[in-house]
């Protein structure tokens, strides 16, 4: 088959225009699929539904794969119609290597690698069914809301390694000073510092689980002068990240007009 | 009688300009009545008060529900004269299912639903009740609050589909990860990652209410890694409406300037 | 005694300017007393400290309110000074029903009801000493805080009624929601629509004490969309807040540098 | 040996360019071991690694004072090659007293202190212990992070200084207000008003650790009001923080810009 037929399988696999009525039907048929595969990732671990409907998870799983095994076959063989992939062998290797193929292989090789291990013990099973989420990552294809936040953490580089280093330096201070402080015998959450760099994050986020917090009077003054120093801080990063957000979706928004007009 | 007494009425039981005394005296009536029913809906749920003064409630629903029948019959009637409900027997039909008068319906439709069901139970009942609390959204004819956020909503609808598409996202990596690190049996809040996400939600939005937490150290550190990554990001959304509530409210503003000059 | 007088002593007892000195000596030892009052009403309220040093708190008392008082006189008998208050007798009622003088007046009043009263139980005893707090009011007329804060709200006044508005909302349709679904016999918390709204005050405010948490699945789930949904829209008020606070300082920063100029 | 090997050190020491190899070096050298003892005073203070790598541990501490004086001492001799620094005698002893050099001193010294010390109590070497965290300061002059956080308080000094005062009168007003309420014999965290001051700052920066929280109906509906009102005001210290954050850093940036064309 020529560079023509593959152009058009490859053109009706990516997300397609309005006008194009197979591609879009294809794009929503794997957009389905991926989202109902988060869903039976997240539901089949509830007891009562893995009892009952158990074998319904193990089919859609064989399902799921084996449509996800084709589209990557036939992406790896279509992929030369692209210049940068055009070499036969090299080409295809190059492909293999890109995020979007590996992306694509993460969401299947989790249902192969057990019949390739002789010996495959309940935890990394366990850890290959929590490999199965990556498929979400295939939806960067079809939504611009991954993209936005690579795009968003790139511009904001500086400024967010800037304030997670304040971040972390006030959290070491913070959790330094009250292990001093609260540290007794038998009193537990403050036995060392990272131990009580848990009470730190959870009362500088504002989590407040209230598992841990300061007992003694001067370790509540710490504490609160903390809270109310730290939160501002923390508060910081938030800010940022609302910024570029709203800088990168504006930016956007203005090019798709100029675009129209 | 002819559409000039029917545009009266109308003006009369709408918002009313402040020179139009009689209108204005309406409102406000129309106004206090609500109000004083979601208090009530929500001051006789307290038994003690139930008990004592039910009677009065009792007597308090059967007055609103006649003010609120009369109310919606008259304008049912008078509707004709606004042009596009014009006809006698569609245009009626066509405000009938127009917002405002679905509405004005669900007002009153839970005080004769069980007169016309033969066996209401106690379940039913208890609903019906709930829908009382709608009346509430009769004041989106005289208060800008609610019109102000379907403006908000509509006008950043994207930027809301793709953060709330993130937090989704963030909530269920969060959620996966810390069931396969905290799921043990007998741990209560990490049996399953529906279950987790009651923790995720929780952790993400800060409210920690502590009934769960992470107790194994990896699970510490995860949670503490995602609570300061996941605060910011869902602290988006918060920052995505406010700017847009800030822009309408400020556009409303200098129109309403515009106009006075 | 002259209006020149009177003039002078009422500059002294105002905020002086820097070349002033006796005027600026007269500030401090105010400032310094008004804090020392606020700093002796949370102290004293340690028992063993009251124990203890009792006897010096209410000496201390005595000497605070016989300066309040003098200042009080003074200023009543000087006031006639300023144009608006010039009549003797009406020009002094005036001032004494200005906001200034009854903030002056409330700081000693608590002091000298007792007296006046024939039977004054504990309770109004305990809510008199409360009252003592306001003495906190007199740095008014010294610190800028007070005033900024009431120019914000001012100006902001519509846009803090609507997110109000909408807030009140959104906690009553919460929590009749979820005393609807999670009220069970002998489940504490959710017993009726206003005791739920603690809980929903907690969760939408992000504070999240945990005494009270949804424990149905359906209570659950409703109660992550409220506090991802309603997080949004509780930060409205703390938004706004700010922005009008900036913009205030900064247009306070700007008048003093073209006053400098 | 002249001032040109003086400097030629100094450069050494200090942050160097890129082209400069040695220096670069050296700078990475030192801001490794900064990192390394700040993750070795967390990390030993875990009971099973300490008994278990004690030895290291303080073979290391050796180490890292002994490189941390010879900088000291190297730093102390070369700086007399800065302009300010000129005199051998009061130039040197003016570089001791400078901020930088405090710091250097703050990073050995709680090492040799012990041994002046004729009898140091467990708890004088615990502070001091503490203090070694001050080497953490030393990145100082490789990270731009610190003096960011210095630059933004000071520009923001007067908008962060008005907000601690609203937040203090906040809070004062919020816990006497919550003390005479709630305070009841035998209920804890009710007692004085310093103690309601715990349960204040828990609720006003959100953080809800749950331990103390009102239980009284008045208590909770003042709770409830203080929490909708007061999140408002505290997040103002963040929002300004944040403000001057972003001007600071996009400030910073324009002026890099502006030096590479």
């Amino acid at each position: 088959m020529g560079n023509k037929t593959k152009e058009k399988i490859l053109r009706t696999l990516d997300k397609g225009e309005e006008s194009d009525k197979l591609s879009k039907g294809f794009d929503t048929f794997i957009m389905a699929l991926i989202l109902l595969n988060v869903a039976a990732v997240i539901i089949e671990t509830v007891e009562s539904i893995h009892v009952r409907y158990g074998d319904f998870f193990d089919y859609f799983e064989v399902f799921s794969v084996v449509v996800f095994s084709i589209e990557y076959l036939v992406r790896l063989w279509a992929c030369t119609a692209i210049e940068k992939y055009k070499h036969p062998v090299w080409g295809r290797l190059k492909y293999i290597v890109s995020v979007e193929a590996i992306i694509d292989l993460l969401a299947i090789v989790p249902f192969y690698l057990p019949f390739l291990l002789n010996h495959a013990d309940g935890r990394i099973i366990r850890i290959l069914r929590l490999l199965r989420l990556f498929r979400l990552f295939k939806l960067g294809r079809y939504s611009m809301a991954f993209g936005l936040v690579t795009n968003v953490i790139k511009k904001r580089k500086e400024e967010l390694v800037v304030t997670l280093t304040l971040l972390v330096i006030l959290l070491i201070f913070a959790s330094t000073l009250m292990y001093y402080i609260e540290n007794e015998p038998e009193r537990e959450g403050f036995q060392s510092i990272p131990e009580t760099m848990w009470w730190g994050v959870a009362t500088l986020t504002t989590v407040g689980y209230g598992d841990v917090y300061p007992i003694t009077p001067l370790g509540k003054l710490l504490g609160a002068i903390i809270a109310v120093l730290g939160v501002g801080l923390f508060a910081l990063p938030a800010g940022i990240i609302a910024a570029g957000f709203e800088s990168e979706l504006s930016g956007r928004k203005k090019k798709k007009k100029d675009k129209d007009e």
